[in-house]
């Protein structure tokens, strides 16, 4: 199976991170995790990403804060998709790093997820490799169901207890 | 090669779902074009998701303004990546439609494109379809290479124009 | 009475949710509370709209957070007013869901309250029933009345404390 | 039938009221139309809304711009549902009438439509009146049908446009 | 000299007011302090503004938070100077508040101060009084100059502290 | 009768000027009005605040976009009341202007109006100056009267033309 | 004198280009002027920014829309001063440039402009440029006395209009 | 080599403040701070602007929040480069500061960094200062590659972590 390349801007974007890796691992789809700055370290993210193709990945996923440009520095130096992450930082809610990750210029698109949606990000790498991935797909729907049945689960519960 | 499958919640987003199918054209790429509303033909909507990876859609883009939920309303329904252009309309400048397609909760992610993005909808598709096809990708590549040379003999021009 | 549909679309909407509740309990209005999610249950939340007229409801109220569509996910199948609570999650401070909620479509309308606004959820609900229910009109009137006093009291207090 | 108040805080909000008031025409729901402006007459806003409940009316539609206080004031001076339309006018896109109108406090809730939907606004008090209605609440479902299928001949229209 | 009337449209923006009484006590300015909601006491909010001229104030400072109709509805009935504070409340971080109170329609101005901007809303209010006192005005001069004098001593501190 | 005085940041701000020179007009209130800018006329638009009180002001307005520094500037420089126009310029809609004539530091007030809100700045004067003149607060009450007669035609007119 | 860099991610920037050429004119400072995309040529970009400090650039001016990476990209490469300037595009009014330019992260700044400030992105040049060279200083200088008596002048023709 | 002036609206921007003086102490570039306050000492502020040149400084950081026009009231007074640090305050999250710092009007351009950004404003200082000073250009190059290094180093760290 192809890996999920996982770059962040900067190690402060870990906990983000993990709810990523967290999904893919329960996934089973195998992945690299790398710390690449687009602006302190520029040559090696977009080495990274010229490599990517040929290094057998198969989706990317860059996550990063405020003037967030690593989702598009990647996009810029390959053709697979790239998933963009914005991180909430100190001020300004996020609504930086959203706006500088999804407004892409044409040519150069970015799938961007929600604020801080590292699991997100992860789980539209797996859709992506379940297109052509029979059993990957089986195995998303089947967390969707298993998804589906724990809000239905909650919902017996606090239905129930809402009962007098 | 799989389809992309193409929603818009209204006709009023023609205009940006052009821009999806003129480049898909250029891809030589298969779609189909839908116009289904989340709120006015759900179960339509519903029934398009269910059915499109065994209809051979490989992906999704659903285009739609204000409280844009179509993206949302077809990713709840397949595991296929779903493309959400958020579309402007008349008030809010497409802020409304940006943020009510991209902050997904988490487990259905809408890989979100910018603001009218029709153009880059459609090559994240291809992006997809690529990733197991070299021949797609090589035509990314070549894309990219002539978008790259059009910017390059702008600057050429212009940047001779400015030479006094 | 018609019973008044409460909805969340994850349990972490249970302390905006109670508000209404408590509203509710207080004006021995008749409610049934459930957990669907717009995204993950999209079945379970067309059915309980779908069969909301027909199972005695008179109004439902829908609270959901981020990309919140469960109010116009409730709306698009039933004609029953429907009443949107926006959450605020972590991100963005609830300015995605009250757009997500109150930028509806024409022909699908939802009435939106304030962010986390639980008790006036569900005060528009009693407000709703009581357009054919003179004795609920008059309980209303009564806290209305019972509320200014409540201000005024505070004004008489507070108003001394500063008189020197 | 009980009747819709609808009340605009000026005459520039004329062309939104004229969307509420063809669909109450559609639906042959009987309305009276006024100007009142929370700040340039607030004794005559003050006044409708007090005897509005005793004077026939079932719901009241009010739309206002900028500092849009029109619907709270009603609501202040009335408990029959109030329906609000922030108006855009010409600076902030809407966004001042918006949360003007919807971010309403404890106790006094404004049922808040989009920016500028005043034809929701209606379908929401028709949607009020018909809780106790069965006749119009037929209607309503009829025409929610009919919305459907508008959408679905634009869908065979235009995705037949598209096939090649 | 003429009152000052303070009046806030819940005891929740008590922090705020008491920034506004110590400035008035400062400046031995008398004052009245009241607790009016514009939606829960609209009567005595007007009934207040209605008489305010008569019963001896010179300006009134009305805070509120959220869809902040006070100050607007004591100016819509008063035409003394009405200066309104926007208090932050738990979500939208006082821009609800701030557009609200600032947005006025022609006619009925509120003059604005920032959010949560008690100090200044009783020195505009001294302000105002101090046009026809010129003992009010040299006081007012008297602070400005202490306030300089308090920031030059710690440029001094800080300016020092820096040099090495 | 003390003068108002009118500093505009820019000539492009004329319009809105108008709007509050044509008030004053209409109440007979003399005024001057001058074209300084914080920026590239600080000293002229510092000496005009030093001196307004002792050349007869009672009031000032400031109107600027963008950055808008002016009114602030005017009211480093005088304890007179000094009313802030925040006018929209090509971007922003005018939100850059409004926040910075609002969010003025404590000790410095700026008293706000809307966003282009030259009639109600001009209003804001007149209700200052008639706090100690009695005969241009009677003319303010009559404008009240004038204005809230014009809205009850229009509602005349309008109500009956929806009457069938 | 060293020359100023001016590159521009889009010929759609051209306008704003325009004005930092016209300035820099009249300054009679040496420029050069490119169209590098960050995204679309980010290796041309890239390599214009490394070899700029040798090929005699004191100061490079970048304009961009949307998610505007080309100021940041440039920045990454060079430790010349990079002046940014958001342009405006066809949705957000330019905030997604704005915050996508002046967020940067610690390490590489971007001085950062006003939203389509094309003089000012040169002026700031200029005045860089203008530290060691007394000549341009002074001729900055004469430029702000002339901006200055422009004003001056305009406010002599305007208080004159005014005058009654 | 010239110094760089600081200067701090309040002693409550010290944290940010520092930031800035410990990366020119890490640089060795001499520097001094200032509290002084657009709005409660302009004179200070602008006798300090007037005096910047002659008195060897390079480059003057101003830092503010809220309304915040120190950066500008400096720039008005001096054409040296001036840096902008749009500082947080309690409310707004630093939109009204970062709004004020960089919408600056042509003429009199404010470099701005980011919310808080205290290091980058020291940075850009260093930069502009190394225009024409080989040795401090090369310091900032040695920066760069260490906090490249540091970055890589992360990245060695992190992406073995992640390694199963």
């Amino acid at each position: 199976m192809k890996k999920v390349g996982i770059v962040m801007g900067s190690d402060s974007d870990l906990p983000v991170i993990r709810k990523a890796t967290d999904m893919l691992d329960t996934l089973a789809i195998p992945y690299e995790v790398h710390v690449y700055s687009a602006h302190r370290t520029p040559a090696e993210a977009r080495d990274f990403a010229l490599g990517a193709r040929a290094n057998g990945f198969g989706a990317i996923i860059a996550a990063a804060g405020m003037a967030a440009h690593l989702a598009g520095a990647i996009a810029a130096n390959t053709t697979l998709p790239v998933i963009g992450i914005p991180c909430k930082s100190n001020t300004l809610d996020g609504v930086d790093a959203l706006l500088s990750t999804v407004q892409m210029p044409t040519g150069i698109p970015v799938a961007t997820v929600a604020v801080n949606g590292g699991a997100n990000a992860a789980l539209l790498c797996a859709q992506i490799l379940a297109v052509e991935d029979t059993e990957l797909a089986a195995k998303l729907d089947a967390k969707r169901a298993n998804d589906a049945a724990a809000v239905l689960e909650k919902d017996a519960r606090i239905s129930e207890e809402f009962k007098k």
